[in-house]
């Protein structure tokens, strides 16, 4: 079938809206026709060039929201009409990962996702005789896309679209930091690296479990409005407090966090989030993605005295599982998705999107299809 | 009253044999006479000088078992005549840490334990004039020493004090990294660098709790034989193995560590221990204590991927409730500490001891007071 689609030709350069061409789905496999998709910042760093994973030409996104419109033989667990969110940690339920309950980071597809095709070895996707790369397994750019069954999450028919679809990536890796991976406990004090998106989420978390005290971190004094909104108790703007950050922390919550959270990348502010965390049982997340070759460091003293450092990914949610769960909580009031999204646009509009984003702005921009 | 006591009148000389005057026993505090203590490299280090927070003159050692002979006003949990080993991390079940359950780090006496002062701030040794400092709080290579009653777990009577001194350390610490920081379960694949005495007891200790494999790092193959009476199921000589010493232990564990544990301090086999883990869930514990100064690094992307790093101090042990419980593995056969133990020494052969020591021999000895 023909599919409207942004295509990324090369990196570093603008996406191109395009007809491409797009099979159907064998055994196992969903057709899925998109009615939202989020632009996230990892959309934007493949673009770039700078992952050294990217390839081209791709159909970029990862952060949909859309309608089973088909499926291959065998297919069980959706059918057509459902919604779904596409998932790019898929949840096999099979594998050891899966089964060891331990661990979201299920490993069932992951060699071919990381080759841009699907788990048969094929992409599905190309332009006249020209192979199109999937992307993070779900290329929610395109109007229509074809996933394995394990890669989609079954949610409830009365959510939005083009708020939910932030479900498939910012908001899970923000909350599910906080429920799923750090195991927060009502009474505790956390500290925020970051209030971007991620760390937004990362507030709205901790508010949702019985956090006391969250402290928000950022350079920028415009985030503590929002920060606030979500539940941040307490903010703190490294460059206004005299001396050390991590000191200040430590006393501001008599002692140290109970948990941190790094929601930027930097490997500087990994430390201090981990250094801040308080003696005998801090634990610090990491959230935030390095960039190439960059390391953490810290003296061992800081782990022998009880601190532990961890990272999450996706939130540490199982996709087919949690997700669904936390659409339940958007649609109940619990938290929060739509004064994060700050841009809505047609297909045509992503380009604009993605020069916002290069300026700097802090955006948080939602493809809706028609 | 008199007592013989072992002295290190300044860093870096012999221990002197001395006759020093002890106080006897305030509220709250217990009087024990020591009938035998271990010679642990943490004494050495402390008497070399390198220890930064090293206090002079002091009576060294912090592995010690012995009797109550007397009870200051208030005592309660221990009388007369019961047995004990003293705790240089005491218990008081009362502060925040002791109260939290996530840590063994009672602070309840640590700022005059840290300089090496009873809790009301005098030291109770002196010869003559001169005060000599408590060390760890124990300060057991003397016969008869004073500790608040919360620095002393009671244990059984049948206990053989000249073996089972040794759980006032190194093999709690050994253990105990396995059994509460680690919580190592049945079926675990288990990597331990080092198998100096800690790196035995965590080996013994991941054989006791049903680890499937349990493989053993070590450039000495001199250690090999002990290690696999302690359980250790494969050994590995890192200057044995062509290449990369974490890939080969990843390809032997199909897949990496679930448990890994650095009984060295040495901050780059560290990071080894935590490469070494499983991606998804692996947890690599800190042990070994690195020179001062020496820091830890890695790339944020190995904690993003499900791997944890965190420490422990005298095996997450809480010195009370668990050390009991440890006496009884011991008793029960359910742990070894015998073979362990290679020379047993009066307190005037303490010298001798260090002297071994010196000469880098791997030995474990245990002062017998008569």
């Amino acid at each position: 079938m023909d599919v409207r689609a942004a295509v990324a030709f090369e990196a570093g350069k603008p996406l191109s809206i395009e007809t491409v061409q797009l099979e159907g789905p064998k055994a196992g496999e969903v057709l899925i026709e998109l009615k939202a998709t989020g632009v996230c910042h990892t959309d934007d760093y493949t673009l770039s060039g700078k992952d050294p994973e990217g390839l081209f030409p791709a159909i970029l996104g990862h952060e949909g929201a859309g309608i089973v419109v088909d499926v291959g033989p065998g297919v069980t667990s959706v059918k057509k009409g459902d919604h779904v969110i596409p998932l790019y940690t898929p949840e096999c339920r099979q594998c050891e990962y899966c089964l060891s309950r331990k661990t979201n980071l299920c490993q069932a597809i992951r060699s071919t996702q990381g080759q841009g095709l699907m788990p048969d070895g094929t992409s599905r996707f190309r332009i006249g005789n020209q192979r199109i790369h999937h992307y993070m397994g779900t290329s929610t750019f395109a109007q229509f896309t074809v996933l394995p069954e394990i890669a989609v999450a079954k949610i409830r028919e009365d959510a939005p679209f083009e708020k939910v679809c932030y479900i498939g990536c910012g908001v899970t890796t923000g909350i599910g930091a906080v429920v799923y991976t750090a195991k927060v406990t009502p009474g505790s004090k956390v500290v925020v690296f970051g209030l971007g998106g991620i760390g937004l989420n990362v507030v709205q978390g901790a508010r949702m479990v019985g956090a006391d005290m969250i402290i928000g971190v950022d350079i920028n004094p415009g985030r503590k409005e929002m920060a606030q909104r979500f539940g941040m108790t307490h903010f703190v703007n490294p460059r206004e407090v005299g001396g050390d950050l991590v000191k200040y922390l430590v006393d501001l919550t008599k002692g140290g966090a109970d948990y941190s959270f790094e929601c930027i990348g930097d490997v500087k502010v990994m430390r201090q989030a981990l250094e801040c965390c308080h003696k005998g049982w801090g634990e610090s997340i990491i959230i935030g993605v390095a960039a190439a070759g960059q390391e953490i460091s810290t003296r061992p003293f800081q782990l022998v005295t009880g601190r532990v450092w961890k990272g999450s990914a996706f939130g540490g949610a199982r996709g087919r599982t949690d997700v669904p769960k936390i659409v339940d909580w958007y649609m109940e009031g619990k938290i929060q998705i739509d004064p994060l999204i700050t841009h809505m646009v047609p297909l045509e509009g992503i380009g604009e999107t993605f020069d916002l984003m290069h300026r700097g702005q802090s955006i948080r921009s939602v493809v809706k299809y028609s």
